[in-house]
């Protein structure tokens, strides 16, 4: 077993951990068998040897090539959003299909599909009314990497696979579509649910890489003005990169930035991507009467509504939050954006590191160390 | 000069009011002058002498037929919602043309006419991007009683009378159309706002005459289940009439109930018409993952959003606030429900008063006094 | 083996007919088998034996209590929309489930449901876009009596069951929801895709079972005029029953009496509810600029746009075409419009026919004769 | 007097011509008077010497600086599009305030601003209701050029002018905002009214100034494939230029390629730009089940909707057709697309004339000789 030292491992489960280590680099595991990045209790995980699963009706079991890590699995492994024990993480993957179940068509093993990080089922009702995020109840769409096993690993069992299977044309590389799984369809989402118009202004706070894909979704969309905030300049050079065409670094001074830059207006959308009061209490600020924030920040406290922001309640305001779109039809529409070259998410990749080095990922991805903005795992 | 005698006025000052309503009631005023319900300050208004107001361009002065009291303006008087001294009160008028500005086309003088509570000029940016009620600026659309004098007169002035002059069909009175102009227009809001579809469930917390109008709303707009909660019994009976397929006499069921109706669902839609931290927060908690809170109440305390509610941010909720839409087509639109018999809101008028008897009027209506709901000032 | 006798059967089918007819009212088929109504070829229908369908994965099996004949079903067996031959025809069922396929989860054995015309797999992209009737290419989302076995039978076979079975609550009849299957659900499409607007005028062109189910959800979505027009005052009078606030005989006189009803405006919405060019144009022409011709009706000839009717191209209309949504949510919300007696569907019933006089059943609907509006057909 | 030699004028006329045309260039119209590009009769035009007009109530004189030829003037001049003999041509402009009529706030003379060809007032109910282009009947918002005189000349007035002034930022020239005033709205709105979504597939089928910018306005709308059709070879360049991923010479293959480009679902939008049956039956046909066409031609003569292309009626198809949105609120939104250098629009100016020689600009134009695209008119 291989802990991550996240946190604080004792000096054996360190021990045991680079042992793991050597035998995943070393040695080839039993037929049946895998690697899996599993959560351990707070603090604590590391890869384990797990059974391959067995794809039954609708489903089917991927081989991974690549995935990624979510700032939501640093809560995880923090302890700060709870998972059973011993749940193999991850959400967010490109692999082959290694077995596909009963009552699956159209698809074939060895065929190349990317997996969103929500694997809505298709056929309840919340699905039925396209709240597929929240298939079967609240949250309910996201189930890899939270309420099943995830894709951190040599091999995933997908569920309502018929749903979740987007191929991948030749053309693209693993690298070039892994991050529609998640942040960009996520920060793209943020755009779209907060309806931004042609020529609309619009304010992005927080330019992590779900903020960067929101940045990049309201240039998508046709905003004029897009403003991007963010504390740390190399993300706001990166913002600039994707769309943004004024960036304001410190946070003091966003509000009377946005005044300017629209002429006192405020912003027609503001998108609120880090999930804390400040923020979000910034981004209503930033709003005009009748604006629209859009938040797809994951909050850890609650949430204040300040009476004077919104006219008390007669400002004619919109405020949504969104949980990641998921489902093929999203996957392979947001492929298409790739393939038409109207956008590009590799320069996110900042860091690669192969399976048997997730530890050191989780770390430097957690600390936001060495200008990380997305680390990619490669497994096979 | 006539006060009202809301709160704490002088022996004197009852006195002279006395007098003016003798005046009011007995003696004609000279010539081009008026008499005006004029607040005056914390807790004190009544009737005044006031000259009679002139169109300018784009103007109308309308003779006041019928008017009513609105919960802002308890607001106002109470001194909790700011205006100047010396204002006129009253946003909801029936009356006829008395005089028409330059640049005025398609109406004439004697013509009865609706006015909206919100009366957006139609020209601005605001007003061209569809956001009336935030006509040149935040709240801007409302100008009757809070930033120009109001229509509990025996005349007004009203801004951009083009926009803004509803003609009524013969076949209807004065108090079958009176509350278009501001509750049923708002609460009907809510429902629209909320995006209601066929078939949704729907809660509607508080049944005052906004919160009534909001439950005809989503019978109007084709709700399937419809929830009235209110701690008072007797409007729990009109919510009935209304259109409520269930309701919640104590409140601290409210949410056990909604589960029960909707089989554990949760409403589609969820309609805040108070402006308390209480149904806010119920409202949230009742909505399904996905759900609409649609806000029409007035708040005087900052909100909070529970994080739970809200599923941290990821359960795909939207939350509208909406101030009352306005302009003659809004007007001529709901008039028309009234013509085709879909609605008929003169239940809501439990109580009639000239305007001499205003200050009673205020009384009663402040103080919940009588089973009121609203109370008709006939002026003319 | 039974035949129809809509057009020309042989004295020796018609009497084949008449031996089946008895056979099915005397005596009990083998075990597995079953009787159906057959599509044989153009004018020829009738019922035979049928194995009973098994179900495969994430498919079911009903034992089918009550359902009808649609006009679509009538164009079938006159050899005006092709299918196969030995067909089983029929796509609105009220059954109890018989069979559960492999993958079915959250229904049991003996429950009743009820089942859409359309029955999407809620899994292709299509579906997933939210396009299920649509769903695998165009129309394809009608399988019932389309391209598999149709419900008019003792058993029947429900692909993508999981997103199809609706559950239907004790408290009500087959037939209080029978007609949501289809009918109902298409009119009131025809509403909602209209996008009725609270207060909007709306015309309804033809008054048989779809338009008047148009008339009512144009009621539901809370338009204020709804014209009804038809050339059947038995169907006008229904009409009033349903919704209808001006009715309109001689479809001569439909655009001048629009035009009164709407003092010259134009209706918001209009909806074609027959499907041919000449109910078509007189929609176009009886809206407003800028108004939505909603079109239900399914046309065999194709249509003409007078450049008048459309202002050359200029008038901003929209033209928006539909077939039925489907899917066991869109039964729910339909079941609760009943359920909390917002809609009674049953005065759509005028006959009522046992499975084993589906010919005279035919026989009648085709005909229009005794002002049949809906037949009921009973089989177990 | 000077007339355009378009079509047939006389030897007399084109002498008066010249003769006019000398005096434009060599001599200053006494005080009060101004020259105007004035429609004579089918196939006449010319400068003349008008009255320079005064501003009303809301109204407002601007002196022109840059006009342009639309393709609407060309079907004037030649007759096909009935206008008042006299009436001053032209609907595009860019111009300084001259004077300020009674009523008008917020603007000073002197002052550039840019009008839109539709120029709505913002107040009657068809603007109330947000179908401004259909301002107080159809096709109403246009007036300048159409109506009432246009802006081809040295001076206009601009009709409910507080509504349709919209301010320039000094950092943009003329050039770079006036084609906002109608070919980039109606283009815009093309994509718009097509509801294009993020990744959706789109062919825009023409490629004259208005589909150049479908095209483009797609591309800023988060478009995919953009797949653009023309005859032009140097038309299908501007169009790779403005955005398309696809460009299709031949017509005759162009619904093969949207195949093929679309693996065989065809497009989720397409736009027709030309006006005329072949495109409009060809866009029909390049949709997919479910999908958008979306008309800003003009058309000349009765269109035809083939039963097949529509599925029977069944195909859950829409069809809009969309007049130039206009109000100052819209040239605001689009000036800021231009100052944020999201789009640049004077690669469409493919020449230049000043107003005297305003007939061979007319022939230019309408010949589509020299690869013209747009053609600027300098006037002051």
């Amino acid at each position: 077993m291989l802990h991550g030292d996240l946190f604080a491992n004792s000096r054996e489960e360190v021990n045991t951990m680079q042992l793991a280590l050597e035998e995943r680099k070393t040695k080839q595991l039993p037929h049946g068998l895998m690697w899996a990045n599993v959560f351990r209790a707070s603090g604590k995980f590391g890869l384990e040897e797990k059974v391959i699963p067995r794809a039954g009706v609708g489903e089917a079991v991927i081989q991974v090539r690549l995935t990624t890590i979510c700032g939501t699995d640093i809560h995880i492994v923090r302890g700060e959003y709870p998972v059973r024990e011993g749940l193999t993480l991850g959400h967010e993957a490109v692999g082959v299909i290694h077995e596909l179940g009963a009552g699956m068509t159209g698809y074939r093993v060895g065929q190349r599909v990317l997996v969103g990080a929500i694997t809505p089922c298709g056929q309840c009702e919340a699905c039925l009314a396209g709240d597929r995020s929240q298939c079967g109840g609240a949250l309910g769409g996201w189930r890899l990497g939270n309420t099943m096993d995830g894709v951190q690993a040599e091999y995933a069992l997908i569920p309502y696979a018929q749903a979740n299977l987007a191929a991948i044309p030749e053309s693209l590389s693993d690298a070039q579509v892994l991050l529609l799984a998640d942040i960009a369809s996520t920060g793209f989402a943020a755009a779209e649910r907060g309806k931004i118009r042609l020529g609309d202004s619009v304010a992005v706070f927080a330019q992590g890489p779900i903020g960067l894909c929101a940045t990049l979704g309201a240039r998508l969309m046709g905003a004029s003005e897009i403003i991007a905030v963010d504390s740390d300049p190399n993300r706001l050079k990166m913002a600039q990169r994707f769309g943004a065409t004024t960036v304001v670094l410190s946070e003091g001074d966003a509000l009377a930035e946005i005044r300017e830059v629209t002429e006192g207006r405020g912003v027609d959308v503001a998108i609120e991507a880090l999930g804390i009061q400040e923020t979000f209490e910034r981004a209503l600020r930033a709003l005009r009467p009748g604006g629209t924030l859009s938040s797809v920040g994951v909050y850890s406290g609650h949430l204040q509504v300040p009476l004077d922001a919104i006219g008390a309640g007669l400002a004619d305001h919109t405020i949504v939050t969104t949980l990641c779109p998921g489902g093929k039809e999203r996957m392979s529409r947001l492929i298409r954006l790739v393939r038409t070259h109207r956008i590009d998410l590799t320069p996110l990749f900042t860091h690669v590191h192969p399976l048997e080095e997730i530890d050191q990922a989780y770390k430097r991805f957690a600390a936001r160390a060495d200008g990380v903005l997305k680390v990619a795992i490669r497994i096979s």
